[in-house]
């Protein structure tokens, strides 16, 4: 964690997390990149935990990546370790061998498979990881772990964020409640010298792999494939959700449409929207936070790129960062996206203040309260294409001064 | 034209255009948003005059891009038309109603058809343009069109724009010299406010319609379609090419690929991307002028699409401005870009310096030289993705401060 102020748009506090049956954690300073920084993480979890997963889909992913997603098709794991400090990613066979290396001293701990440990890093681009300062630490680490070490956990893998990022909620399945816990960290999409989105997930519940992977890849959608900071896709990000079983025994589960996860699924969508917007709520330089949600477009898909566009768009997150109500900038954004939108039908809401309507400007509109609530840290804008029932919601930040310090004058 | 400093990256001076045979032209000050400033622009056209043009993609055009997609399809022109101040974008009927007012009143000065007159706009968008003070000022304007106000006509289309473009060109067609002049307008894609991209070209070759159209599409390819400074699309931007065919008689041309037309068709991308980098040069708060260079890729259409996704990436774009040699943002936004290539064989240089190959960075690399280049004015990328043949070049600025400046702080 650099020394940035804290963002002004962070939660008033680290929630309380509690334990997750199975699961054991714990981090500490092993020097990869800064001294004295936390800076390797590590999660223990019991046998017969099951693993799903969602990683970049940049074409050029650090051997952590690589190494994800050949351990996620068969879906169990023991462990889990990150690093932060350096992504390990563009590092050619040093870094595959950094990866096989971690895994070997963290199975020979736990006694178990290579395979079941997974691995994330964040950081720095293209220098070689120091991994023997990580295998040295790691036995001394894993005879510390604890079910308590959340936040201390949320600490060890963060990087440019200003806050540590963590979300809790419970849920019934059959009767019986069981707990989902995250942590992440991330500025967003950002991947500068130091940055890279990650976050994982951790439940009692027990639930088959296949379930596992129903039941993550529609809220990843919907979370963090719904936030943007600057358009800019990591080469690390990494989305994992383990669960244990260990959790109070509920009947089984075996498919993700079972209506006894209703609550579940609901559940997890909710936190992991949690740690999506915290992310969006830590973006470099961010100054306010920002909704924007896209109705009457021709798909969900379609929805979602207009949404992204009008999100991504320097000019309309300039205008945002100057409380300057200039919706000229939505209209050339939903145009620029390349969806069918009807111009003589779109509809602009901004804070809820009416704007546009039918292809103009409102009758008489009046500018002073669409103004009043631009200048607010939340900001909402609604716009509708006109076309058919195609819905998403977008969540980013402004584009300020302060994007410029981190990213152009600031040489980490 | 606004009152911020002259972009550091500008031309020396304007340069001299020569009269083009059958043109006429003229600016006025119409006060169509500013009292004073010279905002209206209009060149005549001798009879037999063709036409051929390139409109935004942008699904919420304005109504003079609207009506010159119609005219464009009948390929003659006897006059052009060009407003600053106001776009004239997202107006409804009345901006339809202006369009053809100006239309009607420019084909009664000059005795022919309304859809004879091309119409472009550029300005604010979404407020209503009062077209009465451009008709009223037309017989005025039109009394004193010459053949020399090249520079003046230049001076009326600017906005946001920090200094005049204008470019000339000849060619031999046919042992026939030939004149191309071309001005412009624009910071880029930026469509504030107050922005859009304009080019106009006038030639006095003789050339039927439809060898202007196959001539222009592949030179905007390579010239407008190939920069970018924010990667916003305006909802105006529109070049147009007319040949009067009033120069020095050369034989009759009647495809684009007659091998007479070979330094003209040179000549004219020689001149077209002359303007669009001065565009780049006059981008939105630019400290640095970009080149971007990809060959290795899987096609042509494939190189653009990397380098575009580098040159619109804000963490490179901010890294340039910074003078940060942070290579691997560059691999981050080659990876975003969706399109082959091989993280195994991906070779970078900037400034002619080696800075990784195969997948790698090089050996013993000094990065002194390296921030030696970007601390430069003019910036060299060149990546290889090592996939195929496919090659394209794109130039860019820097995001920097005065950009935020420009669209955040400043409001019209």
């Amino acid at each position: 964690m650099v020394d940035t102020p804290r963002s002004p748009l962070a939660p008033a506090r680290f929630p309380t997390l509690p334990p997750v049956a199975g699961v054991r954690l714990g981090s500490m300073a092993a020097g990869i990149r800064y001294r004295g920084r936390t800076d390797l993480m590590m999660a223990a979890f019991e046998r017969g935990t099951t693993v799903a997963g969602v990683l970049t889909q940049n074409r050029m992913p650090g051997a952590p990546v690589d190494w994800c997603r050949r351990q996620l098709a068969h879906g169990r794991a023991r462990a889990l370790v990150v690093k932060s400090g350096n992504a390990n990613v563009f590092t050619g066979r040093a870094g595959v061998a950094a990866v096989e290396a971690t895994a070997a001293a963290t199975a020979d701990l736990i006694g178990c498979k290579k395979g079941d440990v997974l691995i994330a890093s964040t950081g720095v681009i293209g220098e070689p990881l120091p991994v023997e300062r990580v295998t040295r630490i790691l036995p001394k680490l894993y005879g510390r772990l604890t079910d308590k070490a959340w936040r201390k956990a949320a600490d060890a893998i963060l990087t440019t964020d200003t806050f540590a990022k963590g979300a809790t909620r419970t849920a019934e399945i059959d009767g019986k409640t069981v707990t989902i816990n995250g942590i992440a960290k991330g500025s967003g999409m950002i991947a500068p010298d130091m940055a890279t989105m990650l976050a994982f997930f951790f439940t009692d519940a027990k639930l088959p792999t296949a379930v596992l992977r129903d039941l993550l890849k529609p809220a990843n959608e919907r979370s963090f494939n719904s936030i943007t900071v600057d358009g800019d896709t990591s080469t690390s990000d990494t989305v994992l959700l383990f669960a244990t079983g260990k959790g109070p025994r509920h009947g089984k589960v075996e498919t993700a449409g079972d209506p006894r996860l209703k609550a579940f699924r609901a559940a997890l969508l909710d936190c992991m929207t949690d740690l999506a917007q915290q992310i969006v709520r830590d973006g470099e330089g961010a100054g306010k936070f920002v909704s924007i949600t896209v109705t009457g477009a021709a798909s969900t898909a379609a929805a979602r790129r207009i949404g992204l566009t009008v999100a991504n768009s320097p000019l309309v997150k300039t205008a945002i960062a100057g409380a300057d109500a200039n919706w000229g900038r939505i209209v050339m954004a939903v145009g620029k996206a390349g969806e069918r939108a009807d111009r003589d039908r779109l509809a602009i809401r901004i804070g809820g203040h009416e704007v546009t309507r039918d292809g103009l400007a409102v009758p008489g509109y009046d500018e002073a309260p669409v103004v009043r609530h631009m200048q607010g840290r939340e900001i909402e804008i609604a716009v509708d294409v006109g076309v058919a029932g195609g819905a998403a919601t977008i969540w980013t930040c402004d584009l300020t001064h302060g994007y410029i310090d981190i990213n152009a004058d600031y040489r980490s």
